[in-house]
């Protein structure tokens, strides 16, 4: 953007979106979003980031009086990222078009009030019980025995806040950490593998739905994603589909939802739900007719979804702390590298490679290249 | 970007693409070079640029010294217009690197040295000559016979500057308009159709070329582009990349370059070429593997070129003068709005729309369906 711009041009047209938050998954928004003739406004306090190159980024914080303003001057508002306070999102609802809703932000912010969610709407999950005292911790750990997983129940993401139990001696060193109120106690769950489910629901009731996707994960982090995730019968793809659909209505949400399962014997058991696009359905950029990026766009907007349908089978692959050789990447046939633009930082997400295949012999074939460039 | 953020932020990591011009071409080059890590700055004249969406925009002449100050300081240069200044453009490749070369933007911009340059490479086109006076004029016409065609031989786009002559009365208006110097006379081609190839080569000298598309004007521009062209043998196929790899390798070329050609029975004849991306290849966004903004981006970054082969049939419309509404547009599966973010004014390309389909009989039912939301 010229330096001097004001945010809104004399020449132009498109609706304003803006976002709370501006990493990657904003950037990615506007991406899929300015091709639609929309302008981005990004509320980030980080001074760097990297959906400043696709739009206008204001370092400030999400509860500024001067982002609520800006946000205000908005046509709609949605965010990249749930631990956006309530009170100032609550605020921007109050002046603009807020997607998805307050009470989906309110939701997934608190593993209790989402797992309790869950519960209302049916929708299987392991055992858990809200903690808020050493006497609470002691009951429900005789309900889970060992091994349980204890949790924060506001502020955890890739696997931060969780401490997994397998003994008297890992209780008492998690409670050092972490202590006991605010917490979700969980059974363990001998899970075969993790799928993701992304849906996304338009503003007149609407939903179309990806494939499920098989997810592999190091140190509590997103490696890998296949897509679609192999062997899921249709029986299984409708059922998430139903609880999917079933949250989406619960919360009268609007844009798109990630849902994280587990799959345990024949069962599919809710874990958490993410209230935004997802790193898990970035492969729907090349992989799927319509991306996750385009469709959440297209539903804060109020226009219609476009086809979940899968160009093919694809896979996903995320560059953490550093990125690749770009030469050696884009070698590979139907490869796409993404770039955010981050410092390498270890334990950061700063890039993801996309590849796709006509055929599931082909893909394993250009993954067995890609995987030793990229980690 | 945020107001007082430096251009080369600490966090950035990225190479600094300068591009000569800032309208949907640019915004479309960054749209696709931004997922690469790229960092785009746009100098055009025009307050009001597409591409400051998703760059930072100068409005400063082509040779203004604050210009070429700010695109010394790119990693390369390169242009979506190809009537910037040569001696501008001399003066940057002059203090960095510029892609494409000086001599193919040199080229381009002279319909004698463009013509003359497919004389000298062999590649059929319309007979032609130079006119510099009415001498000229008269001689060149007793050549060609009535119906020719006066052009400028510089400054010409989408139709303009050109005269179809069929009477005497034709050479008088034509010539009271345009004069009798600095022309060129080209006898008619009473075409079939037009087709377009678009290639491009890398730093290291591979090409990839993408199948040839059919293109439908109405008034000089381009409405309509079908692609692959129906009814190609693969002999026209490799005849068209022959003469386009010619091209490529005598201008030393690294980018993008489209070739439009017109079909006269069994002969393709080279009209004209576009040293940079073509609105006929904006169908490969989703229509292709790499799209040509991808391509050239990785061409002039040095990295490898991507496939350019098609994911299926496809059609691109242009949006002329207005847009569709963009609900009814993304209710038709498949398509893909692409909205520049321009002011509407007659005659203007303001957007385009892509669509595919699984076969080419499902592509014709869904234009059937857009193109009255269109035109």
């Amino acid at each position: 953007m010229s330096s001097a711009k004001p945010i809104r041009e004399a020449d132009a047209r498109g609706p304003l979106v803006g976002v709370l938050g501006g990493g990657q998954l904003g950037r990615m928004l506007a991406l899929a979003g300015v091709p639609l003739g929309a302008r981005f406004l990004f509320i980030d306090p980080n001074e760097a980031s990297p959906a400043g190159e696709t739009g206008e980024h204001f370092a400030l914080d999400y509860a500024a009086p001067e982002a609520l303003e800006l946000l205000a001057g908005c046509d709609v508002v949605t965010y990249e990222f749930e631990n956006v306070p309530v009170e100032a999102a609550r605020a921007i609802a109050d002046r603009t078009t807020l997607h998805p809703s307050l009470h989906a932000l309110a939701t997934a912010q608190d593993r209790w009030l989402e797992k309790s969610c869950f519960r209302e709407l049916s929708i299987p999950t392991a055992p858990f019980f809200a903690v808020d005292s050493p006497g609470h911790l002691k009951d429900a750990l005789e309900l889970t025995g060992f091994p349980a997983v204890l949790k924060t129940r506001r502020l955890g993401y890739d696997g931060k806040g969780q401490h997994v139990l397998r003994s008297e001696a890992d209780v008492t060193a998690a409670v050092a950490e972490i202590g006991t109120t605010g917490l979700l106690l969980e059974g363990f769950v001998p899970f075969e593998r993790e799928l993701s489910l992304i849906g996304a629901r338009a503003a007149d009731g609407s939903t179309a739905f990806y494939p499920l996707v098989e997810n592999h994960h190091a140190n509590g982090i997103l490696r890998l994603t296949l897509a679609p995730a192999p062997d899921v019968s249709p029986e299984r793809q409708r059922s998430a589909e139903e609880h999917l659909s079933a949250l989406l209505t619960h919360l009268d949400y609007v844009g798109v939802l990630a849902l994280e399962l587990f799959q345990v014997g024949g069962r599919l058991l809710a874990n958490e739900m993410a209230p935004r696009v997802h790193n898990s359905g970035h492969f729907t950029i090349e992989g799927a007719i319509t991306s996750q990026f385009e469709q959440h766009v297209r539903a804060v907007l109020g226009l219609p979804l476009g086809s979940p349908a899968l160009t093919g089978p694809s896979a996903m692959l995320n560059c953490i702390g550093t990125m690749p050789d770009p030469h050696a990447v884009l070698a590979v046939p139907d490869a796409h590298l993404h770039d955010y633009g981050k410092a390498l930082r270890p334990g950061r997400k700063v890039g993801h490679v996309t590849v796709r295949a006509p055929d599931g012999l082909t893909l394993a074939e250009r993954l067995a290249t890609l995987r030793p460039l990229i980690w």
